[in-house]
C-alpha cells in the first residue's frame, strides 16, 4: 500500500482576462487509498492543453468548468502502482484524465490501458492521442483537403497545427504554417515538411502569407484567430473551409471578439465549422489506424516540450497560452 | 417584324451606400432585329431581386458586376414574337436573363421554354424558379432540417424566407420568422403556417425570439444580417447549422461589417456556409419535382409583389433592399 504526500494543484479562482499564477495553489494531501473495484495511479506525464484555459471560466462551454479548489483538469498518463480491480495490474500504464496531481484513484472508468512496446507512453497525450485526433479529424472531416489545394494551418509548430500540415502534405496539399519565431518556422519546413512557414510576428504577415499562397487559400485551419485569422482573410478562396478549432489569442478576451464578415462568407461560399474532438468519436478507430502508421513510418513527426516536475506547470501552461511551447507541452510529473 | 421603340432602364453609376433613383437612367432605343438564329422577345415580367444590390457594387463577387451604361442585369419572363429559331415559336414563353428592358433578342442561350398550362409563368422567377430552388437547396444542403428542431427564418415574408419555412413545415420542424411589421408577421403565420412571426421592429425582439423559440434554435437560415442576426445567436444550440444566404442589411454598409465571434462557433461547435443558388445545380431536378409537386398540393403557397410598368422599376427595387415588398416582387413590364 503506497503512503506519503499527493502534490495537488488546485484551481483557486477564476481570471479576468489573462490567467495568472495566483489562479493556482498548491496543495498536499495524502495518497488516496483504493478501495474494492480501484486501483491506485502515480502520474507519469500530464498533458497541458489550450482548452484548459475554457475550463478556469464560470461559463458553461462544451464541458462543466472546472471547479474551483479541486485539481484542475487534464488528461493524464499514469501507472498502475495498487490495484483492486479485476481488470488491472500494478505496472500497467494507463490514459486517464486525473488532473494535476500526483496520485490518484480511479474504479476503470475514463482509464484505458495503453499497448506495451507500442510507442512511447506520452504520445497517447500527443500526436496518438486528442491532439492527433483533433488534427486529423478536424481537417479531413471539415477540410477535407484535396490533391493540389493549398493548407494554411495556423500554430504550426504545436500539438495540433504540426499534426495538421504533415496530415496536409500526406493528401497533396500545398501546406503553408504559421507559427511563432524563427526556430519553429524552421523546424516545420525543414523537419515536418511544410511547403512554408511564416513567423506570425512579421510586420508584413498578411503580405508574406499572400507570397506563399500564389493560389489563394482552400482550407485555413483555424488554431488561434486573432491577428493571424485578418491576415489569411482576404486570401480564402471560393468554396475554403475553416475548421475553426481553436482561438487561443482570443480567450483571454473580456468581450467577445468580432468575428470575420459575413459578407465574405456568403460571396466565396465558405465553410466555417466549429469542432471539438469528441465529436468525432466515430472516427477514432480509422484514426488509430492511419495515424498508427503513419508515425511508425516516420511520415508524420512529433516533438514534445517537456516539463519537470508538477510544481513547474501552472508557469509552462501560462507559457503555452502565449505560445512559449515548442512542441506538445507535457509536465513529466514522476518516473 | 416588330417596330417601335424599346424602354430600357441603365446603370448610370454604382452607388456609394443605398442606391437611389440617381444610379439609374432611362433610355428609348429602338427594337433590335433578330438575325438569323435568333428570336425577338417582349419581356413580359422581370424579377427584382436583393442579389441585384452586388451587381451595382465594381467590386468582383460571385458574378461579374453590371455594366455600366448597360441595362442592369436581372432574370425574365417573355414572349417570343418573332423566331428565327428553328427551335422557338411565336407565342413561347420563355424564361431568360434580358435584363431591365421591354424587348430584347437571344439566340437561345440562357433562355428555356416554360410548359404551357403548368403554373402561371410569373412563378419561373419566384416559387418555381431561383428563389425557391434558393430556399429547398440552402435549407436542405446545408441546413438539414430533422422533425423536431426549431427553424428561424429571416425575412420570413419574402421570397426565399416564406418558401424555407414552409419546406420546414413540411419536414416537420418548428418554424419561426421574422418579418416586418404586423401584416406580414400576420401573413407568415396564418397563411404560411409558420408556427411563429416576430416583428424584427419589436424593441424587444431578442426576448420575444427566445420566448418562440424555448427550445432553442438548430438552423438559423440568415437573409439579413444586423440586428435580426444579433438576436438569434445566442439562442442558436449546439450543432446548428447557418445558411447565409442573404445580409441585406448589410450590403450597402462602406466597410465590412463585423461578423459574429467564433468562440461561439466553436464552443457550440456551429457551421455556417455561404451558398449561392447555382452551388446546388445538380439538386434542380429534384426541386423543380418536389417543389412543383408542393405548390400544385397547396403545401407550398406564394405571393407576389407585382408593380406595373418597367419605368416603375428603379423605385421598386430600392423599395425591396427596404423590406416594402410584400411578396414576390415583380415588374410587369408587358402583357
Amino acid at each position: 500500500m503506497a503512503t506519503g504526500s499527493n502534490l495537488q494543484i488546485l484551481l483557486k479562482s477564476r481570471p479576468e482576462g489573462a490567467p495568472g499564477l495566483e489562479n493556482f495553489e498548491q496543495k498536499v494531501v495524502p495518497v488516496p487509498a483504493p478501495r474494492e473495484g480501484e486501483v491506485l495511479m502515480r502520474i507519469l506525464y500530464l498533458s497541458l492543453d489550450p482548452y484548459m484555459r475554457g475550463r478556469m471560466s464560470a461559463e458553461k462551454s462544451y464541458a462543466q468548468p472546472a471547479a474551483l479548489g479541486e485539481p484542475m483538469v487534464g488528461r493524464t498518463v499514469a501507472e498502475i502502482i495498487e490495484s483492486r480491480h479485476p481488470k488491472y495490474q500494478v505496472g500497467d500504464i494507463v490514459l486517464g484524465g486525473s488532473g494535476w496531481q500526483q496520485y490518484a484513484v480511479a474504479d476503470g472508468a475514463g482509464v484505458r490501458r495503453l499497448e506495451a512496446q507500442a510507442a512511447p507512453p506520452s504520445t497517447a497525450l500527443g500526436v496518438l492521442g486528442m491532439p492527433g485526433m483533433t488534427a486529423y479529424a478536424g481537417l479531413l472531416e471539415i477540410g477535407r483537403p484535396a490533391a493540389g489545394e493549398t493548407l494554411v494551418v495556423a500554430a504550426a509548430a504545436g500539438a495540433v497545427g504540426s499534426v495538421v500540415g504533415q496530415i496536409g502534405k500526406i493528401k497533396g496539399c500545398r501546406v503553408v504554417g504559421v507559427a511563432g519565431g524563427a526556430d519553429k518556422c524552421r523546424y516545420v519546413t525543414a523537419e515536418l515538411g511544410f511547403d512554408a512557414c511564416i513567423d506570425h510576428r512579421a510586420r508584413d504577415l498578411a503580405e508574406r502569407l499572400g507570397q506563399a499562397c500564389p493560389a489563394g487559400v482552400d482550407i485555413y485551419f483555424e488554431n488561434v484567430g486573432g491577428a493571424v485569422q485578418q491576415a489569411v482573410w482576404p486570401l480564402l478562396n471560393d468554396f475554403a473551409r475553416v475548421p475553426v478549432c481553436g482561438l487561443i489569442a482570443q480567450y483571454n478576451a473580456a468581450a467577445p471578439v468580432a468575428g470575420p464578415d459575413l459578407v465574405t462568407v456568403l460571396r466565396k461560399r465558405l465553410t466555417l465549422r466549429g469542432f471539438i474532438v469528441t465529436d468525432f468519436a466515430a472516427k477514432h478507430a480509422d484514426f488509430q489506424r492511419d495515424m498508427g502508421e503513419w508515425v511508425r513510418s516516420g511520415k508524420v513527426k512529433y516533438r514534445e516540450d517537456v516539463v519537470e516536475g508538477l510544481e513547474n506547470a501552472p508557469a509552462a501552461f501560462l507559457g503555452l497560452l502565449q505560445g512559449r511551447n515548442f512542441g506538445k507541452m507535457l509536465v513529466r510529473v514522476g518516473r
